[in-house]
């Protein structure tokens, strides 16, 4: 009887490993409680391989799992392993599995295709309606020790790139499937809106492909001055509450010396990092005549006052990702090869018995946190 | 002095013809008057050449000037003729003119880009901040019977193609424009939004374009039933205001088989041409994922109720337009060629003289009207 | 075990089917004849369907294999039975098999890919450096009666259209992928080089898509004679031997009013069907500024005499093209919806018991031939 | 009488500067000679400036003049000053000349296009077929101290780039056309081929976008060692010439780990800056399957022994470029940005009164020079 496949979107019953190991997991329920708890270890299926997780990224969307119990029509219904910004070392494979073998250190990409549909056929598969995600209920995600994953949906990392790096890797693909999307280009000018964690990668990796001038946005000082030291070459803009966003923009676009060579100066592209209302509307307003808004932040299911008759006067694009596909060979060429260094963006760190304060540090907004890692240094077994 | 430039894009002053000739028009005033009174006519500077305007079409915009005194940032601040879709014949050349002569039939392009700026230069003349619009204050339009126009803006029509068909070229011109931006393709399903003059182009260019399955929508059955007549192979949908934009985007998908086909049937492009809010959203719930919303239609400064969290999820890329750029020799083509018949579209038509009348019917939504033209057919003179 | 996967990219042994039923087939061997032998036939296996193959068209392919042995690096090292130009009606479903059942009626897309390598993740299967292709040895084809598949590529056909149709998907899709790369839009010129089968189809395809004006060129005033009868709105043009490739092309580009109207009427597409290096040269010299050639006919492994000159000053693309990707769908949709019609093409038909007369009809230039097909009018059993 | 244009596209007469100055040049002349002679000073015109060439970098293209008396279609009828790689200041402005004043610092685009061809309209003024080209006969260039120019195409230059960097923006500019023709990405590897002048520029930009893994390939260690100086991150490949097309390719497909990746690792774009056959066919088999061959070396009239099979087999594309359009802003903002350093790539200068000099320089492959300028300190007059 057949039953898993190459692409390792898996139907078939999971059994446990025959050797019984110790693997604490972070768990959030559907009442909104986050639980620290052993959880089974299975044994990989045909074409998976048994991962030890050593390093797991808290991102804002396991904050509002837990507090929001929701992100649109993804609904926390019970139970739920948390974390999909993951890698580890392969301790076992699974029959079918070719390359990989125990011992290689891999990011993890955490959404599973299905691999039949015309979205996936059309190498579209991030839109694919039957993707199993891990971290997203029904589907256990990586703050385990433990857990088996598609060997395909594993990324092999050199020597030179550290566990915290790979599980960097995955924001940093939301961030390269958005510059893609949007099409940087060597000394064309592009607005970053936003310093969180995506933001900052987002100007890291578009001072990485050329693009210039280059100025990010943000209401804290704090998280400006981060950015001005991550890239020194791009300015800062410090939101103005007082100021609606068509004044806000004006002020941007000033910084790309837009008074004195016209709308030449102005930005090619916004890269919108933020999902806030008043930052996309700022975004329309920022953009030349003919550029683009990227939308990478996600936030509001609704969003008002969209300037249309403004974008229909200069022929805006305005595009929108759903997470990424084929990223992570990339990124990892910027992350072994010396094109990014995102080293500095991990603020925080925690090991996996500790993982509850993880999530409430990166929830907490005072704390000036940017990146809060989960590590796990338990030795390697098996 | 230098006075004028081979890009028509005039700043010299200009001088009446010799030869007095009547020229009766129809002016927009800043109080929102419409009056139809004896207009200058002037002689063609260097590039320019006089024109007989044979034929005008009616558009909402001259509505929207006339009844609400601006469109966007553009004021009615003083009298202005109106009239942008126009089509005449050649009286006389100015100096430097070369590839037209008098007798020569031309479709008028209303807009003089300043062909200096960035935009300009990079081929996207229609962003330009600097156009020089026919009809649009200040500058005086087709809805008289003498005009001088730049040359290089004056495209040459084939015998076949008659002057109606001629003045047609512009909201023609708006649609090709928009249909390349969206990127149509041969077997791929596209959904028209409106069946009003441009959704009715709109429709037949789809289909000229090679779309299919095709459906447009309205709320008017009788405006459904003209545009089932224009391409029969098209399917039609009447918007039931009853159901909220999500359940009038579902409908809509069932005439693509989505129920039997899943996501692969939904319409890989929206064609929006109503500028109406709920139309847009509706477009946004019918695209496929990893679709396009073309915003063709120009309506509101500002939309609310943007399905954000959806669009992201759904990958859905929204674009803009202003105008067109580069459509009128291929719009020349399609009408001349016969891939295009637009002719019925024509419901009305007026003398010059009684063009009031012509912007009265255009402006009375119950009269069925679809495009009204008013038609000169006095004899030429010099 | 695991054995067979979703995509049907299929590594197991076929076992054969538990009622033994008659099944013709037409062979190649390694040595160049062809057999028409009985073959077995299989079960289906997880994933597959068996086909009752209605319909095969012959292929300028297949003669290849059989006279030379050899197209490329594919070579025919055994006997390996032709045809992949088919459809069918599925007998009976493997298990797994959700989205046909017995009695429906499918076209084939012959190539299977790996849909594990980075090519097919991409959406790029048609590079899949691991594609088991139909009729390519050691793949048997289509020319048999009964033949397993994928059903993951066996596309369900509407009753409008018939098994012949269903058969010409096939080099449909080979036009449809040219023409999507190459970019052909409304209103804008194009060559088509050729008036055979995929240079008719070209044709064809060019007109749906509103490409215009529209010229085929070829040797043979016959096939033009008949081209003009498929595409009335077209022009052709007869090749002329006493002309070099520049000469040829300047004749071709009067055709589009190049002298009166200078560069701009010259063809932006230039979609190359016959595979002989005079005519890909005379492409270079007839396509506009700006333009592509699109090499669709696959002809010899090396060409010459490629004017890189000419090819830099007029920033003119060569596009290549490897078969087809998802393109059966939007196929299906142009014939079942009238916006392509073929039928015209099968200029003969050969029961399958005939099938070695149906090559050598293929074979033979002199006979005026355009698309020949194998029709088997066998009742369905089981 | 109208006699210059906006554009500085100018066919009026030149006038003499009412006051003499000694004006040192160097022309070419139809029969293959170089002179050191006095030219005349011309007024500026309506749009025009009148420069102090400070700065010009000396081509393999001024050479070829030299030496050959022509490139393809250009050729050297009569006298004229080389020279098209300039930066100097504004001494005078004609008429019409609002966005430069006498003082401002400036590199010269010497390329002025007609503005009025459907080229021109479209943005694609590179390819417009009147252009006048400084330092193509009959237009006179820039290894003068004074020349006129069209404003237009004069763009100002801060304080931190000098007049020799500002010369290097027209190679640098042919780089940025053909980078943004072929897509380089971030993370996505790349060959340069040639370690020239526009090779090692070529590198430096792909370094710049992003690209990652980077090999540079040439015949010549010495400029390889070169290369590896100017981006320490890049890989280089001495060609073997006792390898074949074929043979090299696999050599430099090793380093991008093909072996262990699969065609994955292989390179998406292929950089060819040589415009030597064996060097193109060599890049054809070097790009990954999907991958591009772009074309930015011109070398022979015509090529041969190109692989057409694989070509169409592995889907890449032949792209080809000529000159540069709208680079010049971009360019600047990475060399005033910092996001570019070229001025290492200067290996010799010159003082203008012994230009002659410079283009024996540069025409002597055994000095190991790179980019040869000519740099004239004579103190700014007027």
């Amino acid at each position: 009887m057949p039953s898993a496949t190459p692409n390792g979107f898996e139907q078939s019953k999971q059994t446990p490993l025959s050797t019984p190991l110790p693997n604490p997991s972070l768990q959030v329920t559907a009442d909104h409680q986050l639980k620290q708890v052993e959880a089974p270890v299975y044994a990989p299926r045909h074409g998976e391989v048994l991962l030890h997780i050593k390093a797991t990224g808290v991102c804002g969307s396991d904050i509002h799992f837990w507090k929001a119990g929701r992100i649109g029509s993804l609904v926390v219904e019970g139970d739920c392993i948390l974390g999909h910004e993951a890698a580890g070392i392969v301790l076992q494979c699974g029959s079918g599995v070719t390359h990989l073998k125990p011992g290689d250190r891999v990011a993890v990409e955490p959404g599973v295709p299905c691999g039949q549909c015309f979205l996936c056929l059309d190498g579209r598969y991030n839109l694919c309606e039957d993707v199993q995600f891990a971290g997203v209920y029904p589907y256990d995600g990586t703050i385990q020790r433990y857990k088996t994953h598609p060997a395909k949906w594993c990324h092999k990392i050199p020597d030179n790139v550290s566990y915290s790096e790979g599980a960097l890797l995955e924001p940093l693909s939301v961030v390269m499937h958005g510059i893609k999307t949007a099409g940087l280009s060597l000394g064309r000018g592009a607005v970053v809106c936003g310093a969180g964690p995506i933001g900052l990668i987002a100007l890291a990796a578009a001072r990485a492909s050329g693009a210039h001038p280059l100025v990010i946005t943000d209401l804290e000082p704090r998280r400006l001055e981060f950015a001005k030291k991550l890239v020194p070459s791009c300015q800062t803009y410090q939101v103005d509450r007082n100021l609606d966003a068509e004044g806000n923009a004006k002020e941007i676009r000033k910084l790309f010396n837009f008074e004195s060579v016209g709308e030449y100066g102005a930005p090619d592209v916004v890269l919108e990092c933020t999902g806030v209302e008043s930052s996309v509307i700022t975004g329309c307003y920022t953009a030349r005549r003919g550029g683009t808004i990227m939308v990478i932040g996600v936030g509001r299911e609704i969003m008002n006052n969209l300037p249309f008759m403004h974008l229909s006067l200069a022929e805006i694009n305005l595009k929108f990702i759903n997470r990424y596909r084929d990223t992570w060979p990339a990124g990892l060429q910027c992350l072994g090869g010396g094109i990014l260094d995102l080293k500095s963006l991990v603020s925080h760190t925690y090991p996996l018995e500790k993982a509850l304060d993880a999530l409430h540090t990166c929830s907490d907004l005072s704390n000036g946190s940017i990146k809060v890692q989960i590590i796990d240094e338990e030795e390697n077994v098996l």
